[in-house]
């Protein structure tokens, strides 16, 4: 590993194309930073996988990542989060940012009647990521989580308004509207690019949490504590590693990103691989 | 390689569960062969993968089922077959059947009007896989393709009742609705579970082809053609591999197959991976 300083780039790695919306919280707040991403397309979606494959997973991108000298991990997937977090933080030796945290912390902030809900992937949900982590912060709060299987497709296809989609929604969100929660976490990196029909579902009067903007402060905060944010006054640089780049990826992941994607590099597997 | 006999399992692979659809076509026709079945499950979907991806991850899977001592390989995802296809059959000792053939002859023969419509993943339509095999047989045939992205995952969740797949399906299938089909092609292993809506969203006059039954039947004609199948009179002996076992994958597997399942093994990808 080379000297860490604040030039060094932030590393973030998702199942595909979701961690870019956390990329965007990132950026949106430390526009100065330069970033390298790695979204795993060849072997996406992880939220449906068992633990042991995606922890399996999670280290290979997070070593890739480290050959990149990378100041900073942050795991833009909550899939990843919510079951490799801990291996990572005890094998890497550098500090390593989930969505769990952030996410917990800042809906329970949020909340006023501490009745909470939860959604995400199948993965995230059956491991009670999030329930678990705001039990430890508050043990009086009550959270109602749900598994939406069906957002990440929706989401990928960019059919947010459609009306299959509202039938969907409103069958995922029915049971935790009838919980009378008030602060709503968006368990998955896909599912900020749904808030309308999620907000139009569960109702204005709940507030929806997106973990990449409390991900974001959490980065900052580490880099002015550790004296290692960029001080450079440039737009940071930005640079996209994938393992697969299926048709209309870089469509999507415009979408996700929010923004024109130039630096798209395809990786292959076998350097992913970490030989047991 | 074993010496090769009747007693030889069949091969089947697929990225995932999909292909269960076809070992119970083929169990159905030839209940005493013995099946070997592998399910990419770690790596599934291949559909919105790169062609060259599925490529080397159809190479893998052949491999790891050769070591079996299969006698014959029948590739039971439409889009390993139509991608991959030519290159397992030229690098591999044993005949090789894919599901494009098989499927677009039987729609042939079916059509009266050679007026036909062909649904399938990304992958399958864009390599327009079928509509190329339909021209060879018949030039003057007329072939509406048509991606539905969104089947695979309501299949998966079997979610084949649901008003939010009707939806979906009335819209991915108006256009070929109105082209006068008579024969609608299913090509994706998934989509026989689906049937039942499909067949009302595209009118009860167009027949639906599920390329399994005609696959079983080449299978069939060309173990009597080399005298090798299972004189055996008891069922035969089924094993599933996949490098996956993830949550609800027994009940979903169950499902697409049709009967219980017991003899499952888990293999770990790096048994999979061919180091180039």
């Amino acid at each position: 590993m080379n000297n860490i300083d604040g030039n060094s780039p932030i590393g973030f790695f998702d199942s595909g194309i979701g961690g870019l919306t956390v990329v965007r919280s990132v950026t949106n707040l430390l526009p100065n930073e330069n970033i390298v991403y790695f979204g795993d397309t060849a072997r996406v979606p992880y939220g449906s996988k068992s633990n042991s494959t995606v922890i399996e997973y999670s280290m290979e991108a997070a070593n890739f990542l480290l050959k990149k000298n990378i100041k900073l991990l942050v795991v833009a997937c909550n899939t990843a989060s919510s079951v490799a977090l801990e291996t990572l933080q005890n094998n890497l030796p550098i500090p390593v940012i989930g969505m769990i945290e952030p996410g917990s912390d800042y809906a329970l902030h949020t909340s006023q009647n501490k009745i909470i809900g939860v959604i995400g992937t199948y993965s995230t949900i059956n491991n009670r990521a999030y329930s678990t982590r705001l039990h430890i912060l508050d043990p009086n709060a009550k959270v109602y989580e749900k598994a939406c299987p069906l957002f990440v497709p929706f989401a990928e296809e960019g059919l947010v308004d459609h009306e299959a989609l509202r039938l969907v929604a409103a069958e995922y969100l029915s049971e935790l509207k009838s919980k009378g929660i008030d602060t709503l976490v968006l368990g998955c990196t896909h599912y900020p690019t749904l808030k309308k029909i999620i907000q139009n579902e569960i109702g204005p009067e709940v507030t929806l949490i997106d973990s990449g903007t409390p991900a974001a402060n959490i980065v900052e905060d580490y880099l002015l504590e550790k004296g290692l944010k960029n001080s450079s006054h440039l737009p940071g640089t930005q640079e996209f590693f994938v393992s697969d780049v299926p048709a209309k990826f870089k469509e999507i992941a415009e979408r996700f990103l929010g923004k024109v994607i130039s630096n798209i590099h395809k990786i292959d597997l076998e350097e992913l691989i970490i030989q047991r």
